[in-house]
């Protein structure tokens, strides 16, 4: 089949690969949209050690699967940690921190930027008909954006502060509008400033950010000075939701944290059933698309998805069996 | 009156100082035992820019209040906080993170090392005939063990490990100890594990900790080689509490805290209500008194409480009126 292959950080395309074979209690699904997402550019940037097939934003369709209620044509989207399902992590419900986990496109397992790839059944979820390839694709980072309430709901009244509007931003900021807190998003860009007025959220400028004026703050920047800025404008007693990854460590005033009673709270994969229901009731994220290229460019759509100001670029991967 | 005074991080005695004169909704209280405590030897570093008289660990008797039902003779220990009650944080309720606040012998109102101290009738609790002065004492720092629970309750069956077993290592030891968690608490030295097993309570060496293998782990010795054991003893999706304020800044993986979605939470004062039923039910901290000084002597009480492996020293305040 076709599809993307990383090797040594270098993405390029190719005609041979396998079509990989689904296990027991596996589907083969065909890739219909992908998206590309910063995790992806890190592969490429080597800071995962990562060979084989990148990719693990997508929509599909099953082509064959052993168990109903499972039907071939059947869309879904797929969770994308593979967990042991044997070890202390797994056996405490927590199967997403697995110690031995493979993740789609990330570690151990081959991804979506290819024309099919192969998930156990419980990773999947029926996309339900009323949602468009175009929003469904965005399912992953989506509940990645809704694992923030799941780990600290918020409560009527909080202000909250998002610090980031590139592409995860987007999507937190739309799945916490018209939710209990007030929410200010630190934006940069005019696009992303656009994009924001667009949904009614409300958008400040760095320099308009007060110190200790939050009660709660989402660091999705990924970058040390957004780390920095989200730490200054929480309040004492507060609480900072790390949703970013970052290239390099952080020098951090511990003591700080404690005197200030500071919660700090790492933020990974969410929940697909809940990113689902809310792209259902009518959550568009499709304004976010900034360019869409078939399979066989591939190599060109991750150039554009590097471009600074880049929201999300998508591939359509049209597996044909 | 008598009392230490602290300039340019130079402690000395002095017989000179001016006895405190309370104002409306405060009390004069004759302190009977103070406590010296890690934070008072850092003022005498330099790393609070604190100048007066230091001390906020102390059980005292009122002299003289305004209002029933406080006697003159009633024995009292007190919270350190003084909140403004107007400040953001203090209308939210959140007086011990108040904005403009003042900290007995730490910032702004003078502390405990003196024959006597003023504080609002607010701040004070009356301490139970069954606690003796010599546990009554040791309110302050064990309420701050205690608030490690309120932030953070303890489940049943969650492997608990304390990390440091000095001065406040052992009280938080002792708060843990008999509940929900199964506690194991890292501790170096041959006098803190013989006052652990006193206790019934399990302490294992450093080397013996395994990576990952706790649900809650508790910072309380202070140090960055204390902090990351304590990271590396956490197991993910654990969360981490910091107990202990450092000298320096701390280099971290925020990607690590991320990925494997921690929870770090600074600790800092906890409510005096619990500790003085704790006290009252029979938990007894005197086996960690190490030395006893009249306030004549507290500069040599400084000098003993300083040396490494001192557990508690408690200075004979006396005040006579």
């Amino acid at each position: 089949m076709r599809g993307l292959w990383l090797e040594d950080q270098h993405p390029r395309l190719r005609d041979d690969l396998p079509q990989p074979v689904p296990g027991p209690g596996e589907a083969l699904v065909r890739v219909r949209l992908a998206g590309i997402c910063a995790t992806d550019l890190e592969l490429k940037l080597g800071y995962y050690p990562f060979s084989g097939i990148p990719g693990h934003e997508f929509v599909g369709e099953i082509v064959a699967a052993p168990d109903p209620p499972w039907r071939a044509g059947q869309r879904v989207v797929g969770e994308i940690n593979l967990p042991c399902r044997d070890c202390a992590q797994c056996r405490a419900q927590r199967g997403n921190h697995c110690e031995r986990r493979r993740v789609l496109g990330i570690h151990g397992h081959d991804g979506a930027f290819a024309e099919f790839l192969v998930l156990p059944l419980a990773n999947l979820h029926p996309v339900p008909d009323a949602i468009p390839d175009e929003a469904a694709v965005f399912c992953e980072p989506l509940a990645a954006a809704l694992r923030i309430q799941a780990q600290r709901p918020i409560h009527p009244g909080e202000r909250v502060l998002l610090v980031g509007a590139g592409r995860l931003g987007q999507l937190i900021a739309l799945s916490l509008a018209g939710g209990h807190g007030e929410l200010q998003v630190v934006a940069r860009h005019p696009r992303q400033r656009a994009l924001l007025e667009a949904n009614r959220i409300a958008w400040i400028g760095e320099d308009e950010v007060a110190e200790g004026a939050w009660d709660l703050v989402i660091e999705a920047s990924g970058t040390l000075a957004g780390f920095d800025l989200a730490r200054r404008a929480l309040r004492a007693a507060g609480t900072l939701i790390l949703k970013s990854t970052y290239a390099s460590r952080a020098e951090i005033n511990l003591s700080r944290l404690v005197v200030d009673e500071i919660t700090l709270i790492g933020s990974r994969c969410g929940p697909f059933g809940p990113a689902l229901e809310r792209l259902r009731q009518g959550l568009d994220p499709r304004p976010l698309i900034d360019g869409r290229y078939p399979l066989d460019q591939a190599v060109a759509a991750f150039a554009q998805a590097a471009r600074p100001g880049t929201l999300k670029i998508l591939i359509e991967c049209g597996g044909t069996s």
